[in-house]
């Protein structure tokens, strides 16, 4: 049907009209005589009636669908879901899932439906939790998994197979694997953790092992390109209406109010901006994207005047990230700042905003500001409805994506369909909120708020990337 | 670049490749000459950044993006937003909104970002409300709307409008737009709105009135054909949890305790079955889709009995639609329950078949069955921050929409992406569950329950259709 | 002190100025000689610092606090809490909790702190859950519990140890206690199953055994007389301000909108005031104690007609057991609703008088009328943090006061203290909205609404009795 | 009846039995023959039928009620309610209501109530609500208040009137409200503000003004004595669940975690100690009242040390006051934290014992520790419909003191009954959790946490005190 372009890494397939495919690795890659076996699901009774169960090999989803009659089709992903033949016996199957990272909404439900889709679907026995992140490969016991374990665990936030960050040793990781007789690894982390799911793909594939890899993108960010969203987001943003509640509510009450309210984003503003958008009570949102700067015209204490003058109270929501090159000119400044506790406790870029914006005004007028950071109680509840479903689905797709022979990819939502994504393309770049395109000139009309730049420093690379995710 | 072939009332456009573009209809149609004016966007501050703010005229999204290598382009729809020119000028717009039909959450935050859009992005000054539904364009005053009216409607459920089914007079609503000098109209209804909505563009067309309809789709029930979801579909699906968790808390409190919520569904699932997937409690969700009956082997009292000797108690998910082949049987045979107030009563299929199973029950086994209808709890709540940001964009594109000059639209999106779809395709047939789909049969899968249909009985009009929304 | 005057099964004590004690039994009363020991908490790390800890033999609380300088002391009840002495060693102590009746938000929590109580406080170690209800003892293995068992039980709502009405056999039970070595009873239920403890605990002290029999008392509806407050009532109240809100938004929402709320209250109708009061939005609330007629002249359809005239809306709220009188002469009439299923059907309150409104007014205007009833999503939830601490506490004074050696008590909050309280005095009869009564006048005052009732009709027997609890 | 003892500002009356009324002032202490009217109230329909409605002139409530057969009856305090007469004619009323201090859930609805008291109950017409705080009396202008402006405030967090601390200048206030002819003033607000009510008392009686005072006490830390509990006490208890539970989450997602929960109290921890009893979830709970300390034996650093290698995870809750000792000290020594913002970050006791518990571990052990600070969270929610029942009633408790001419009290719940109190007896200390009685005994119990003190530390006057409040 169409040429294949073997990249050394990369599976690269091209068809008429500018069609590419980005395809996964897959077992035949290095095991061309792998056995197979019919689908379990075939024999199900729940889907024996489904005429359209099982995915078309040839079925794959365009990343970009904003289309001209004329454009080239452009990249495609291998859609995620069931094949006719599976290339692993249940009773072979020794499973392990593993969380890295942070804690989102939702990383129970994967766990459980991991957990729940192998069992079910493909009557597979023995899976293991890995405990506390990577380094439980090497450093502890694992957890058994079964129904029973995992039934109620998607009521509860956090994750019960505890998490970390780091503790990536590839070498170690990959020994365990192998010495334990794993076969299948689901890795459930962010970007971080799927380079590192990338590392061990890549020394399984050296070593010559059976093992299949798959990454589920966890990202309570949303900072994973490519993909729609990650799951956790939608709860995440929903939560962050209390905050910005409370700070309207607290900004209200007082004369110069002002509510700041710090929420999640190291490196992208997406929950600023949807928790912005979805409220409607914010005047001021500033994420990592959108630099920003404190003092003269068109800075944020001109800003600010002018807010407090004109309504007498005023809400800011600022992303972790933002503003992060003041904080380190400022700290650079300070020496005095720099003892042991007083240093770590002014990285927080809302304390420090909040202290900058109260000595700024402290001369010139009564100002009342409460400080909010809801970091702590966002990440920790449970995922909701949406989300539940969302990461039921992803669980589904990475274990029928594993069980088809696939092999090294992460599964992820692109323009509303699940498919199969090369670790490389979700590794190489973050997704940004992109500040020339049409989402955050929504923000800036709903808030008001200048764009806090200079029109000649709107740099062109700004422009460039795929404004990809949430681009309703 | 691409033939056009003009049906009657279609606008079809085709390209290479097999591409088709089904176009919605523009003031050009009928007026070619009309002026028009630069999009006042261009000089609102928060716009001028933004390098990509305007939408290419040959922007268009495709309606099937599960694709091969080689498959035909398919059918697109219009991409939604903002254009370079506008057809009218913000001092001369006199726009409507109207609200009909059923509750859903969102519909005052449709309005209220309506009129933030006409008031923010265009300097449009004159809106007003029609008050209670259709029959409000000539039965009663119009209500005044502007920002300061509408900037706290969105934390309420319901509508400030108000709303009422029927009274679609399109003589007399054409009549009344045409006396009071409205020239936007703003339709927020579900598909019998949208079927009137269409027949007052007929109406507006035949007079050769420079009037421009737009319908934003309202259902709950997310029964709109071609687009992703409809707004309040993701909060109705939350607030359902409630009740599904209720039933599942009486369900095991109980010896052999049953649990039965009915949910919102005429003639689709979507909520049901949604519901179902992200509660993980349920042990049968019956839909209008999926026949069912309850005696003899394979039927409901079976599975029911096994259910309770395998775990003690169940939890029943039953859409409002679902089994009204039964209820109507059920309703000849029994004349005695013809009387005025109890066949009211009985057309509930909740009550009816909780009546059913207790009857059935009552001689074998002692069996407690709480019956919960949450259906008014639900739809008077507000939207969640998800359905704020959805009714947000929607509502935008509308607006942006009906100043560029299309007409006779609705929006909605299609794949993530804003579009315009001509009012025929969203009206000329429902959207369904398609149970011999994927995620039926996940859903299946998920609450081990029998598909109640014999082999025979699949028949294949229910393979028709597009297995289209909330296709992951 | 004082003089005891022994009534055959009442001890009362008296004492200067008027002075009552309602006494509850003790262990020597029939065993005088019954050997003590040191109660264990002395020796526990966090009491040793309390000085105030152990209860003075002395301490009572009066049941009647509003008085006068002259007013006679009147009747009192003995204080609830640890003695310094215990009539149980803990290693000969097997315990057993039963909860009997409905569900009702915090029945776990009670049975998690009786747990913990005997456990941490006592150094218990054999609890035993009876299963389902009093029919447990005789009908079904009981459930071992302990700290771990019993950890998490108060986040859900319901019981662990399942529930039932009826299936009181007091012979039988009293067999399953001898038979089975159980010397410690804690029975949880309204005031059925409070009579059932009465009768136990009658047949236990007939039998010559040492047993003791605590009763803590459980009813949604706040029915007990007494006491200030059944625990799960606040939650409840709280709960049903969801069901109360989504009425008024779909009654604003339509043209003469009426949303009716069915609340719990089969014999009072404390929910039903309390959750009008709470919320403002309710325009009549009707209760059992309350009579009231449809038809005429000051009846509920002229305020109805009323009501929509003025504010073109309306809210109702009525409790379960309200204008049970109409129902049952509407049922005498109509024979054709005497069959099998509608007959169970039209016992509902709320669906009866929906249908008469609707009959009413079905001629004159156009009505829309919403019905919800939120009973079973209000009795499932769990108990909030105010009825957190209520439930624990109550479990914690039943646990003091068994091992004191008291027996044949309910534990309840007496004007803000935790007592003892004979059984009698519980179960001789219920406690119910005193519509004469202050509270009753701010709830008629708070809607607007009429008495219902002509001048002649008030009996002075509705203004007898206690105008006891929640008596702010 | 009884003998009155006039002391210079109080009036005490006492009585047989060693009864003691502590009585508030009244309009006829200074104007004897001051005219009265029948209480509007008797013409009331609602009313009309109470027959218990009017409160008697000699019901009082007594503050001790834990009571031995022949204890002196002790303090009463009169009962609150309408009089038989008044002491105001509704047209001549000029009401006006102020809100101090920070914020609290409930703030609208006592606005709300005091404005419906007074208009539905009593007909007052002329209502104006002061800017801001006490500065508003002369430095704003006033805010209308009516029924319709109040309506819908309750649903609302904060207060509409604003408020502020501070700006309590005696003499301005008494002009303002002179010239402005008010003649009742309802202050809310905490013990500063209640102090601030003493002396606007004070003045007025001084001026010889017939103008009445009454305070609504407001604390959401519960640290007003007398009285049972505060109005939003137990909402902010409520919604503190939530940050526990994150905190709980969060510390058992990671190895060694430590969630970290600061909640209000500065110099009470009630907040505290009800949200860790209602919660189960915490391991160490930290107030004012309870001294500890860090390093060594019994400490706080050893105890987490022993509970991590237990369980391996922790909950703390400390309340905003807890530990102000142990900060000062650290203060002193450190000198580099002394620059300007440094300084003022770490008065916060959570951020710095946050640093103090990694610092002690960084060498020991990884530790992972999450600080969560709710207090605006919480501050800044609607009451829930506990609190909006208690906000109702304190509201109209105050409205018919004022009209019944008492003046100079505050309202107040007594062992839960409504009662007016003079305002020394809640300004002339606070309440405290009194570590030496039970409910802090139950609290070490739960959480099994040490008691932090040497046995010869427990001072005696540690024991004095009433150990009135929220006294289960």
């Amino acid at each position: 049907m169409s040429s294949s372009v073997p990249n050394s890494d990369r599976k690269i397939v091209t068809g008429p009209a500018g069609y590419i495919l980005e395809d996964v690795p897959h077992f035949t890659d290095d095991f061309p005589d792998h056995p197979t076996y019919p689908n379990p699901l075939q024999d199900n009774a729940a889907y024996s009636v489904v005429k359209q169960y099982f995915v078309d090999e040839d079925d794959t989803v365009p990343q970009k669908i904003v289309v001209h009659p004329d454009s080239p089709r452009g990249t495609h992903f291998r859609r995620a879901g069931p094949r006719q033949r599976v290339y692993f016996e249940p009773d072979d199957v020794l499973a392990c899932i593993v969380t890295c990272g942070g804690l989102c909404p939702g990383l129970n439900t994967v766990i459980r439906e991991i957990v729940c889709g192998l069992s079910y679907m493909y009557g597979v026995k023995r899976i293991l939790g890995i405990d506390g992140g990577y380094r439980g490969f090497y450093a502890r016991n694992t957890i058994h998994l079964d129904l029973k374990t995992v039934n109620d665990i998607h009521r509860s936030g956090g994750t019960i197979l505890g998490t970390s960050r780091g503790g990536h040793d590839t070498t170690k990781i990959v020994d365990s694997i192998q010495d334990r007789g794993i076969n299948q690894v689901y890795i459930i982390g962010g970007d971080g953790s799927q380079k590192g799911a990338a590392a061990i793909f890549k020394e399984i594939k050296k070593r010559g092992l059976k093992v299949a890899v798959a990454g589920i993108p966890k990202t309570i960010d949303n900072d994973i390109p490519i993909i729609d969203r990650s799951f956790g987001f939608d709860t995440a943003v929903e939560e962050a209406q209390r905050a910005i509640n409370a700070a309207h509510v607290e900004a209200t009450s007082f004369e110069n109010g002002i509510g700041l309210v710090k929420l999640m984003g190291r490196y992208s503003g997406f929950i600023a901006m949807y928790a912005t958008l979805a409220s409607r009570d914010v005047d001021c949102c500033l994420i990592p994207e959108s630099p920003f700067f404190l003092e003269g015209p068109g800075g944020l204490f001109e800003f600010i005047d002018k807010r407090l003058k004109e309504s007498g109270h005023m809400v800011i929501v600022i992303a972790e990230g933002a503003g992060q090159d003041l904080l380190a000119e400022s700290m650079e400044e300070s020496t005095t700042l720099k003892d042991a506790s007083g240093n770590k406790l002014l990285q927080d870029i809302g304390l420090w905003i909040s202290q900058r914006i109260k000595d700024h005004f402290a001369k010139k007028m009564t100002l009342t500001l409460k400080y909010i950071d809801p970091t702590y109680m966002i990440r920790a509840i449970p995922s909701n409805a949406s989300d539940n479903v969302c990461c039921t689905l992803l669980a589904q797709s990475a274990v029928h994506g594993v069980m088809a022979g696939y092999n090294g990819f992460t599964v992820g939502l692109v323009n509303g369909r699940h498919t199969y994504i090369p670790f490389y393309r979700i590794t190489e770049k973050q997704n940004k909120v992109v500040i020339t395109d049409r989402m955050w000139a929504r923000l800036l009309s709903s808030t008001n708020q200048p764009s806090f730049m200079k029109q000649d420093k709107i740099h062109s690379n700004q422009l460039v990337g795929e404004p990809g995710t949430m681009k309703w």
